[in-house]
């Protein structure tokens, strides 16, 4: 199957079945699709917050647009992004990368005191702002895992922020929740939208050729 | 190959040699994709400009943080949301909806007339920081497809993007530009990132089970 296909195979599922889980294996596929995602300036400024516990579930569903589907999936991925960026956290990046390509520490540092730079002359909104654009990236291709595995999932922007990031704990992180993305089986049944036709703007219109 | 081995091969490529171009067949595998990306409420708040033509990549080239990238690449496409929601807009992805899935229009009108009112009751540039963000779901996709074609590409956020909205001619459109995609084959020779190690944030330390 290529991507097409399972894009195409894919949707947003309305109802899942709260018997059918997720197995590790494929967890840990979808993960690390998110983690190979490509993120501005290689800095993966945001963490994936992996809850299964039906417990905690329940307490971050108030608020959420599809309470049901939260509490009938496997397992909810929530995408926190960096609440800010600093010099330490661009070193610390950097640090890491010259430890594994066996280089010395600081063959960056041109770049990264120009990014420096530029996010010292930014607020923390305006990092948010940019921090959480980088979660999509990684969104986007943890569903096409999920996909690939013929694993259902539904992404959603429809909750609580301060909610779910209250009760993930994610401030002391200096994380703030963006998206979740809802991973199971769906109930074929009582899910509307599956049997209902795929619809995108035709291409004639998505695309402008210059 | 797997969606996990195309994002192990891809990386950001730094240089690309100019006389080889992505076939048409190719192009639109990647379009594709990027026409396939999920978006919030499935409205696609964006449009993809794709850009061949020489001179234009030599006017889009002013302010660019890899000039070199931009004119040796084969093609540039321009990911450029919706400056703003509005309920036409909204009507007419969902009239579209309707007429492909053969339902009465007006079928969805609960959801959209929420939907209405959520945005209604922002601002442009709150609207603005939403299309943005969906853009990143298609761009990742896109990035994804490349590879699984064995196509180069290189994401960039890192041009002006007052430049690239005046030469598309984009304001006229209700867009503005979000990122760039170079596509095309890489020069390995002095590409010096193809020739490093892959680096990601230990699997440990991105995930946080709970």
């Amino acid at each position: 199957m290529s991507l097409i296909d399972d894009l195409n195979w894919r949707h947003a599922a309305k109802a899942y079945d709260p018997t059918k889980k997720v197995s590790q294996e494929d967890l840990d596929k979808i993960l690390e699709a998110a983690r190979l995602a490509p993120t501005s300036s290689g800095l993966q400024p945001f963490r994936l917050i992996v809850v299964e516990n039906q417990d905690l579930k329940e307490k971050m569903v108030s608020g959420a647009f599809n309470p049901e589907v939260m509490r009938d999936c496997s397992h909810v991925l929530v995408f926190a992004a960096w609440d800010s960026y600093s010099n330490e956290k661009i070193d610390k990046v950097y640090d890491h990368h010259t430890d594994v390509r066996d280089l010395p520490q600081g063959r960056f540092s041109s770049y990264t005191d120009m990014i420096k730079d530029l996010y010292n002359a930014q607020t923390p909104e305006q990092h948010f702002a940019h921090t959480a654009r980088q979660t999509y990236i990684a969104l986007g291709l943890a569903m096409a895992q999920a996909a690939e595995l013929k694993i259902d999932s539904t992404p959603a922007e429809g909750f609580n922020n301060e909610v779910v990031d209250e009760i993930l704990e994610l401030k002391k992180l200096g994380l703030k929740s963006v998206s979740l993305l809802y991973l199971g089986y769906r109930d074929a049944e009582n899910d509307w939208l599956s049997h209902m036709k795929k619809v995108r703007i035709p291409m004639e219109e998505f695309i402008i050729t210059k």
